[in-house]
């Protein structure tokens, strides 16, 4: 019985998700849902590239069990944010992202991001109407988090490992993480930077763009 | 329907929380069920805490959704070990504590750490038998997370903010995180320290034995 309640969920939630990327390739949105724990960066990540790259329209659709923090912070670099508050739940569904849809102008975004509620594992399983989900690591979480989270890994078409600048004050071993995420997710690139410093953001721009531009020329509808 | 089935679930994994407890309450075992977001720092928490009371004979039952790198971290400290994988599952239930006892000698242990899956939101909802719940919380996932994850924060007997030797190289104000903590729960002790330089560690310690002490004289059977 448990199983069926949950098969239909996950039904009901692909088809919605569905509809929602229908919408956003008629308007010619590229999205992006970023997953990853709490405090890995993924809020500092999409305010870094909101300011590299002043000649893109973004949206962002920020998830949280609480506050509108993320929201605040993005809304200094554009007008299309949406909080989503999702109280005890665990990860965003295609519902919350069409809730969200209702309050942005698709017509006035060309790349928008869902910041994820900060988690590894639950929102892995949810379609959202994304075009790519990239799993986001952090050096002070640990080497040994791709390894502890196969899921993610595999289903991102990239992985982002923030706070390079923090490496020479920690017990990192960057091979062992990128060795994890290539046998995990062989084709998956591994962006390593800082958005603090900028150092590595360069290649995650230019990924995106050539992400983005596939999209747009209608390869890879779904990366 | 649907929340039908959920409360099922969750009465079943009460009841057995409850033998679980009764269990420990027999042998004396002290039981702190360990929680906070990936690379928070359970492990590096459990570590510095099982090498600074070499007295005290713990256990560990340590939860993934894959690999045993923790349990083979903690094996060096004690031989009371159990991993436990929990596939694509982000929090553990009485039914996993359950199948690690069976691999424990509760008459030869004092303290048993479950140290729950990386997931500072969905192993709050589920009771394991445990006497009490810490939120571990990590300096370089930034000052906002308490106020993100108020769930955590109200049904935790104490708080623990771990990488306090990285506080010079983040912008973390400690003050925003400490208030944040109060208005959720006021009665919390906020443990700051770092498992690798031992700062703060003591009052940790000190919080733990006395709290154990409690339950082993039976006040508090459950903090």
């Amino acid at each position: 019985m448990k199983v069926q309640v949950v098969e239909n969920v996950l039904r009901a939630n692909d088809e919605l998700a569905a509809i929602n990327r229908g919408d956003f390739e008629r308007a010619g949105v590229f999205v992006v849902d970023l997953i990853g724990a709490p405090g890995s960066g993924k809020t500092a990540l999409i305010e870094a590239t909101l300011k590299a790259m002043p000649d893109v329209r973004f949206g962002v659709i920020a998830g949280d069990l609480a506050t509108q923090r993320d929201a605040d912070r993005m809304a200094k670099f554009t007008n299309h944010v949406v909080q989503i508050n999702t109280g005890k739940t665990c990860h965003l569904e295609a519902s919350h992202v069409r809730q969200a849809m209702a309050g942005l102008s698709l017509d006035a975004i060309d790349l928008l991001f869902i910041e994820n509620v900060g988690n590894l594992i639950c929102p892995v399983g949810f379609d959202l109407g994304q075009h790519c989900k990239v799993g986001v690591f952090n050096v002070c979480g640990g080497d040994d988090k791709a390894a502890k989270h196969p899921y993610i890994v595999r289903e991102s078409s990239a992985i982002v490992l923030t706070q390079v600048d923090l490496m020479p004050h920690v017990n990192f071993r960057q091979q062992v993480f990128l060795d994890d995420v290539k046998t995990l997710n062989p084709s998956a690139p591994v962006f390593a930077l800082s958005p603090i410093t900028g150092t590595g953001l360069e290649s995650w721009l230019k990924w995106l763009e050539t992400a983005r531009a596939g999209v747009r020329r209608g390869e890879g509808r779904k990366l």
